[in-house]
């Protein structure tokens, strides 16, 4: 998918919202262990109750490895579902990966060409090499995290250089090695502080922000700076839409919550018209 | 397994290499592509000719990921039939994850508990918490990327903070997030000038050294500062020993190229007695 058509879906959908599909075994209600491919059947349902709200679906990979093969199996059948049904939602393998070029390769085939995903976190550590080989698909992107939500981030990240954060200096590399139209950065929306500077830097690229809902990121603050003239923001809830509920009704209580935040996007976005 | 088990090993052997399986489907030779599960056939051939050689095999997870499902079966069998018939042999899942805590617990959760590795290397740029998660499970090893093997290790690890290198200051933070039983750093054996003063650091870690072989590495000059009183080193080789050949005898080719480089350890640490 373009990202000219992921922003064509926000302005139809009044929505940024990307909802984390964090789908562990332990935590999904008690009486789909009883179907075939529990964790498919829960993505389904939730995929089919909350599409109206959303425009886009992330996988997180470490919840589906933990499962093994089986696991890979409702992650495959899961993006297939998405892709085959609702085709305008953009999908994001959160995955994470990052390494030397003939390996970075391998992952890029994986999320790209094997799975089909839209787009795939990719930790930057390793540099220019460990990235482009996943710039080189067409049509798909490439989020690399930029500074993320959780408090170790202050460990490296948010050391600082000779010129600045370790973080900003991450940004300033990697600017030119794709571009706005096939890279995004992941923005933590518990650290709105930074927001402001790292738009001056970038001030095209879209930004993936997780961290709204269970660790506390508040959506308007986030939202003064982060949003650009082509929105620029998809902002991520996991566990406090999926897990909204354990009973029968869990998927409608989902998209009671994805309703909640949607709305709220919609009042920011005609705010900025 | 204990490191000091590893440290054994080592001794008993006169070896401290490790053996990338790297199995990439498109590299293996063609006549195996008949077999039932080509991977796991090249693995097992690869292992019962080199295990006398090594102490350690590595799995890039990337290159089995690609494959789907059926990668992942390949997996498995693999590190089942190490952990069945070579349970003296250090596993290394060469995954490069890390990511929040409640992500990070399940990777550790698919590569310790389901997969039964005995390591998993991990990239420390989300910091402590993307890590400690890791480092919860007894008996098992965290390798947290230090300086990686490829020129993209310029772009960020190699940047200087207000102290000193960002990868310098990742180990510092990180050093007393573990200790020398439960973790080890992946140091590039092409970047051999900065081995001594990462020793300088951490004198009694072990590190990862990938890098020789393909990637250029000289195996003496890395282990003139690496090397220390427990040995603390296991150097990787990959594509120069798996892939010596593609003719019927590839696996005695992998082991004629594995006994050059252990014929050169031995010598290594015949000086250092």
């Amino acid at each position: 998918m373009k990202i000219s058509d992921l922003i064509l879906e926000i302005k139809n959908k009044d929505s940024f919202l990307c909802i984390g599909l964090d789908t562990d075994i332990n935590k999904i209600p008690k009486f789909l262990l009883n179907e075939e491919d529990p964790i498919f059947s829960f993505n389904k349902s939730i995929i089919d109750k909350t599409n109206p709200y959303c425009v886009s679906y992330k996988l997180n990979t470490a919840f589906y490895e933990s499962l093994g093969t089986s696991g890979w199996v409702s992650m495959k059948r899961t993006i297939d579902y998405i892709n085959k049904n609702f085709p305008k939602i953009f999908t994001i393998a959160d995955a994470k990966r990052g390494d030397i070029g003939n390996t970075s390769k391998m992952y890029a085939q994986t999320f790209f060409a094997n799975m089909n995903f839209d787009s795939v976190t990719i930790n930057p550590y390793m540099g220019s090499d460990s990235v482009k080989p996943f710039l080189e698909f067409e049509n798909k992107t490439s989020i690399l995290l930029g500074l993320t939500s959780n408090s170790g981030a202050l460990d490296i990240q948010l050391k600082k250089t000779n010129q600045d954060y370790v973080f900003i200096e991450m940004i300033k590399s990697s600017m030119n090695w794709g571009n706005e139209e096939n890279m995004m950065y992941v923005v933590g929306a518990t650290k709105p502080q930074y927001i402001e500077k790292i738009r001056g830097l970038i001030p095209n690229h879209f930004l993936l922000m997780p961290g709204v809902g269970a660790q506390g990121g508040d959506l308007n603050e986030i939202c003064k700076y982060a949003i650009n003239d082509n929105i620029g923001v998809l902002v991520n809830s996991s566990r406090s839409i999926i897990y909204a509920s354990q009973e029968k009704n869990f998927a409608d209580k989902a998209a009671s919550e994805a309703i909640k935040l949607q709305g709220k996007m919609k009042i920011i976005l005609s705010q900025e018209k």
